[in-house]
């Protein structure tokens, strides 16, 4: 089944403690659709970006075999421009710059074909703009999104009416406490699952992710990875690859979900080996099968 | 077959955002002691009490088949006191006292009858401490240890020494990080396996517990409690639960270990659900089978 995928479309600048990338190519939605793309599924993006793209980056994601034709050029205009730094240990990031350009005032429209999508993925974007795109389609069997500290913050009440709109609800650990203002997981989940979806997934680094429904609990454990070279898009990557595996099994079962959050641990896991989706290009999936029955393993009692 | 369980017996003053008690029943020794009780296995405690002990604090510990020969009362002499205070969301911990009182020079002589204990668990106490104990028993079929933060930076020479006689080390995240300067905690485990164990276990509170060997890699979830009263001895109780497993099973293999691991994660949780040792005081196994059987299901995909 097809998936398409919402989200940024950026040039990076990223720090870490060993070294230093600009303008690699980088955004939730790119991470997000190679992720989707390792399952045999057809994946479409939909983003903007400036004709300051590089055609080398536009390679990328079609070799990846992704759909671009929601992939939206501007004359004359930038592209999202993001950069960020990590401390020593990884935990903590300060974004140096946000150069929204393209993007500031960006409607997207869908696609014709885009329309009838079975499995939706809402990246981290505007919850409003979110919130469009779940009207343009027409009733899709799974709708997930992500979301960020800066809408939690800044634009409460639409992210309110978005997340009443979705099936899942991902985002991170610090988000879900700043969302709810309960520093227990559990209940900040319990909390959230009021608003609206029938499933929050909390993603916790290397602490791995936890799924909670109104009557079922997933624990799914972090890959064991002893380097990390840069966690840029690490979330994005667990979506995509989550995205992605339920749509090859079109099924959107407790029993597929959490299989997808361990395809989607996986995937991440790769993320992280590199900067920008480098590492993404040279795995095949026989490789993410390894990793998948290490994790099988790591939790066997 | 019998555990020997050397760790603290205090009288603690704990303060919670909803509560404070005064002088209640605590003590790494006292958690792991009650912890291990649970599996019908001879439970020793090695520490020392003053006369200001309560009776009452006796027989607790006797009405829970604890053998306390090893259990010095000293005349004229007060009992180790802590005071600590948790933060809104319980991941901050202050001390607000230790009067060290009658463990300030307690060099304890294992009784006859615990010499040739097959399993011991070495609580929290001075690394000296710990390995003069090691020294006393014949050759135990496993020796765990724990340590604290307050052992890394005073006494890590000594600490090292200790390190290298355990087959087991159990420490919380922090503590591996400080141990090894690593932040890391997988690489941070790799490293404390080239002091001398065999087994690393890392306890990460609210995200579970790691077990890493040169050769295998567990992640055991924590158990989804929604509301948490005071986690002072969680990790001794885990730690207890841990050891009084692997000794009613008498086996110390990958596979027991996994389900010790399990087993001590229950337990911990239930200690975490009141004051001092109260929770465990009404718990049966059947409870404990109950959560066990709760985890296996939280980590199946």
């Amino acid at each position: 089944m097809a998936i398409t995928v919402v989200g940024t479309v950026t040039l990076d600048t990223v720090e870490t403690p060993q070294k230093r990338v600009e303008d690699v190519l980088g955004g939730s939605g790119v991470y997000a659709a190679i992720a989707a793309s390792f399952f045999g599924q057809p994946v479409r993006l939909v983003g903007i970006v400036g004709d300051d793209f590089p055609q080398e980056y536009i390679d990328i994601l079609q070799s990846s075999g992704i759909d671009l034709e929601g992939l939206t050029q501007v004359e004359n205009a930038k592209s999202f421009r993001w950069g960020g730094r990590y401390s020593e240990d990884f935990n903590v990031r300060d974004t140096l710059f946000t150069e929204l350009n393209v993007i500031a005032d960006f409607h997207p429209v869908l696609p014709d074909a885009y329309k009838d999508t079975s499995f939706l993925f809402l990246a981290n974007d505007p919850p409003q703009l979110q919130l469009s795109i779940i009207e343009q389609t027409s009733d899709p069997k799974l709708v997930v999104c992500d979301t960020m500290d800066f809408w939690i913050n800044e634009e409460r009440e639409a992210l309110e009416k978005t997340i009443e709109r979705v099936d899942i609800l991902i985002l991170n650990d610090s988000e879900a406490r700043l969302l709810t203002g309960e520093s227990n997981l559990i209940q900040a989940a319990r909390e959230i699952l009021c608003y609206g979806p029938e499933r929050v997934i909390i993603k916790k680094g290397e602490h791995g992710a936890i799924s909670i429904t109104e009557s079922s609990y997933f624990s799914a454990p972090a890959y064991p990875l002893k380097k990390v070279i840069d966690p840029t898009g690490a979330g994005d990557s667990f979506a995509g690859g989550f995205m992605g595996y339920l749509a090859s099994v079109n099924d959107v079962s407790d029993r597929s979900i959490r299989k997808a959050m361990i395809y989607g641990t996986v995937i991440a896991s790769f993320n992280i080996e590199d900067f920008s989706v480098n590492r993404q290009r040279t795995v095949h999936f026989r490789g993410i099968a390894v990793r998948y029955r290490e994790l099988q393993e790591a939790v066997r009692f």
